[in-house]
């Protein structure tokens, strides 16, 4: 194989006019064998996508050709990228990727699929090569234009391919990624379709008619067709995408099951393997031996290999002093949030060996306060319009590729409507930073539609992510640089309304100058002795209010605060609350939120208090935050109630 | 005001060929007074987007004195249907809807955005004629698909009429939705675009540039245009489009903020009210007076309105009788369901009086086992491609339009992907049944993409519904049955492997031939008095191993299990559990499924028992299901060391 490899150094980079013929010969001849191990491995496996595998393996086989991208410079700055969107279509992908050097071929197909190796059946960043797992489909196109944003603002010269199923394409997703890409000039991008006209369900025409060349160009593409099993033309089409002064997709055609006769052109095996007679004719007719096949199926018996874990450096950012908001500034946090951004990236802009810092917008900038950053920071700024999928991937994927990640959003948008793609950037080990504003009832005058009244809900059933929730603007100033100097995929939610400034009892800033933001950390705002009321967010102030109505009935209540409701440390707590009781208060449903973490932790503690939490318990009304909030039984004198109603 | 309605009669139905010029004028004058409610509503409610009410609402007039739709005709069959897509027009849509005598216009004028009154900011079921709530954009097309489709079963003859912001039309679900359409002929469908070229950040062509008439004329519509203020060219191109063979768009040019001078043409009064002297000035403009002006604010002290609440009426199906699997049969529940789903529907297909079933699919008939469904219904089974978001709110909307609609998915797209639809679904108070295949770590081979470990953990996020996680293929059987006839949004997951059959200790079936599925009900699957193994789904069958294996120890464990964690009768679960211990056990996320609802229960009752909760800590291999459980910690000798452990 490496002779072969060795032929095409002149085409690394489309340097040469065109192949020659020796040159499409190696690269048939890598081809061949990656075929061959397409579908060993999902025999060996007795599982995988080997119809989408054979007919993707060409397009894979002259991009790792052709690209700035080799083993050697896997972590490189500045090289080239390459997306498999349709992710089903592992076997082709990893296959290629072997025969390129990137992995070991026999560990490869001795353990495609077997539980604990890094080899999944839908491409994982585990696998060096992969920048973006994906398998879900419609979003590999948006993580390209995520790739593209940070090799911009990273001022990089780097050519991002993203290679799709045709079966994708109606997937709405793929339609706003396409926008995006247009709109920003994205000429760094190409995508590739492997279009053999078939999916799961049969024929593409019969499942779903799109008229897949008129979608990309009446979204500014230029559209490139080619012979997705002839290395001139898959050559030929890429130099013209190379050239193109927009992003360009080339429509590979090809042929289903490419390469095995009885899989050629049926959706038969779309999704599984040959097996018994079939797979000795395949492992014949591509040229293989059984002996072979039988060698690498008893190497499945081996130690699993190592799974890499792809790490996102923490960021390189000046993070500026804090703002302090006295008792005299009525500021809501999203004001806070917004200049605390705009601060650390105007500090940091174009400063020599600094992370820079993006920021996505969906047509909401001033209600998130994004608008100070756009002016400050020019470039930097992603307007995405109303196209919340693709924003969420590319913003998800940008946050690996070198950038700090900024997308600000309502809630509803920045994590209702794109719960699956937070999800997925969760599972590639993202960093993105997503600001959610309006959540909770507190979005003024909106109504039901737009109240997130599940933040924490959805966050926590996102594995490894954070949320914060901050009680004032000191504490979501101080969260808001904490946060962009952190790795890992971080929300922080707030709500629409102007807030007092928390207060110590001493009438300074709770959350002062001296305050440095601490994941986890249970803010003690108040001390009592009679009962507990556990806050979270803008509840925080209420709480306050209802600790004070309280204290002038002789009863002495403590007020704790969680900014963190996923990360609360539980011994802290239980020694916290005592024997109770405790009433939970938050603008946020009352099962799956503040409330159920902490009786999550006090039920694995074995401890039993009484208890009663606070919060939505409906779909709620349409009105100003205050009225909405006092209709749901959450003004300070319901807290009070609570209180008393468990003394 | 009815002097002019009478004129309009001969407009019904578009029955005259043009409008007469005193038509034109009826329709000219009930735009004026609606643009002054809008105006005078969103002053006296401080809040709510006048620019764009007022540039759609000669569309929604039009489509008021043209549809066969009236105040007498609310609720029924075969009427035509209007949807607000840009649902942030409520001021003009509800301002119309006063005029055409559907809603009382003072108290519309004078409760607009307050809270716990029906006329909340974005258009909802609460005020009548408005058949689907919306407000996140990008949903209602998919809405009228539904409605097409529900007709269609139905047998009516119906017009759908969506009315859409242009901000909106690059969200990807609009194309979706679009293409089903297409692909379906739904003829009856006309789309109507307030094109008046801003949003809240400005010009459409700055913040997102789309070619909109390229994208529908792609996708198959006839796209017509129209002088979106003029009555004559409105009705003409109604008309155009009712004659069209395909499903037809009409760009309407309009002018945002028309009729009151300082609003024309400028984004800024998108999300504001005028106030002050400008407001002063516009009521002028518009011909109205300030003291009804004030007549109007002072109502607002009135009690408020009543809120209508929108009733699904249970469906009328004969539900047959159980299938009973014995411990011969090794099924999986995807089956079980399958075959109820398809006996259900084919026993009242076709027959009088009875509810139709319809049954939608993302390209995955065979392994969501719609197929059979499919064959023995014709017409009834609708390919949707691989277009979820689309399906979901058009699923969801054929709810509520007099058919059972039944959408069977993968768990990751069911919910995960389409959070904020089936969210929007509970708003609707719709009665969608999602079928949720593949859920847990039972998904073969797929890996960590395809693991939908957060089913119970969403569905509890959306307020109102039930979530359903059948055992065995018994309990899928009866569950499948009992969810067809009831009334609400419904989710039954299941993963996707054969399991055996759940016995008694007899050795007969548990959910034998006598056994009615229990919505919330436990089951007592074993008897035991040492410690108690509480179980969710696939999981009962591993519990009841675990159970035998300590049993063997000379352990006695009790094993109950659940299929209705959101639905569990917290006073039977805390006198079973008793004093503990207690071991958790799903195929879930062990922080927020059935463990959480335990945790909840207990501590909500002051109850502190030794428990454990096992569950999915983090995202899963890639193997087959019951490699990647052991490798989770989920097997049957996981169970049992949980249980030692308490002891």
């Amino acid at each position: 194989m490496n002779g072969s490899l060795g032929k095409l150094s002149g085409v690394r980079n489309l340097a040469a006019d065109r192949l020659t013929a020796e040159q499409s010969g190696a690269l048939e001849g890598i081809a061949a064998s990656c075929r061959l191990d397409s579908v060993m491995m999902t025999a060996i496996a007795a599982s995988g996508h080997t119809g989408g595998a054979l007919s993707s393996i060409d397009i894979f086989n002259i991009l790792l050709a052709t690209a700035d991208l080799t083993p050697e410079k896997l972590t490189a700055p500045g090289r080239d990228r390459i997306v498999a969107s349709h992710g089903h279509t592992s076997a082709g992908f990893y296959s290629a990727l072997a025969a390129w050097g990137f992995i070991d071929r026999d560990e490869l197909v001795a353990n495609f699929r077997r539980a604990g190796s890094p080899y999944q059946g839908h491409v994982e960043r585990s696998v060096p090569g992969v920048d973006w797992g994906t398998g879900n489909l419609g979003q590999g196109l948006s993580a390209g234009v995520g790739f593209a944003l940070a090799a911009r603002a990273l001022g990089e010269e780097r050519r991002i391919f993203v290679v799709m199923g045709d079966g994708e394409q109606p997937k709405g997703q793929v339609a706003e990624a396409r926008r995006i890409a247009s709109k920003e000039k994205l000429r760094s991008i190409t995508a590739l379709i492997d279009y053999n006209g078939i999916q799961i369900s049969g024929r593409i025409e019969d499942v779903m008619p799109a008229d897949i060349p008129a979608l990309w160009s009446a979204d500014g593409w230029e559209v490139i067709e080619c012979d997705g099993h002839s290395y001139p033309s898959l050559y030929d089409a890429l130099r013209r995408a190379d050239a193109s002064e927009s992003p360009a997709v080339i429509l590979c055609r090809t042929v289903m099951g490419k390469g095995v006769s009885f899989m050629e052109g049926t959706e038969e095996y779309h999704g599984k393997p040959a097996s018994g007679e079939l797979l000795a004719k395949a492992i014949a007719e591509l040229g293989g031996d059984m002996a072979e096949l039988e060698r690498l199926r008893a190497l499945r018996m081996s130690p699993l290999p190592k799974v890499r874990r792809a790490v996102s450096p923490a960021p390189s950012l000046d993070l500026g002093a804090p703002a302090v908001y006295t008792a005299q500034d009525k500021k809501d946090n999203r004001g806070a949030f917004g200049a605390a951004l705009a601060d650390v990236a105007e500090r940091n802009y174009g400063a020599a060996g600094r992370t820079p810092v993006i920021a996505f917008d969906c047509d909401l900038a001033v209600s998130v306060k994004l608008d100070s950053f756009a002016k400050k920071c020019p470039g930097r700024f992603i307007q995405a319009g109303i196209q919340e999928h693709a924003t969420a991937t590319a913003a998800g994927a940008a946050s690996v590729a070198g950038v700090v990640s900024v997308w600000a959003d309502f809630g509803v948008f920045g994590l209702d409507e794109t719960y699956n793609q937070q999800r997925l950037n969760a599972i590639n080990d993202a960093s993105l930073k997503t600001v959610l504003t309006h959540v909770g009832l507190d979005v003024g005058e909106d109504g039901m539609t737009h109240q997130c009244i599940d933040y924490v809900a959805l966050a926590r059933a996102i594995l490894g992510c954070k949320i914060i929730v901050p009680a004032d603007p000191n504490q979501t100033d101080r969260a808001t640089r904490w946060m962009l100097g952190q790795p890992g995929n971080i929300f922080l939610a707030m709500g629409r309304g102007a807030l007092p400034v928390i207060l110590s009892e001493d009438g300074a800033p709770f959350f002062g100058k001296d305050y440095a933001y601490r994941y986890g950390g249970i803010d003690r705002l108040r001390e009592g002795r009679d009962a507990t009321i556990l806050a979270m967010g803008h509840m925080a102030g209420s709480a306050i209010a209802a600790r004070d109505a309280l204290a002038a009935k002789g009863i002495s209540a403590r007020v704790l605060h969680s900014s963190s409701p996923l990360g609360m440390d539980a011994s802290e707590l239980v020694s916290l609350v005592g024997a109770g009781p405790l009433v939970t208060c938050e603008d946020h449903e009352a099962d799956t939120g503040l409330g159920a973490a902490a009786a999550l932790c006090l039920a694995r503690a074995g401890v039993a208090v009484r208890m009663k939490n606070l919060g939505v318990t409906r779909y709620g009304d349409s009105g100003s935050s205050k009225d909405v909030i006092a209709r749901m039984g959450l003004a300070p004198g319901d807290i009070a109630q609570a209180v008393e109603s468990l003394l």
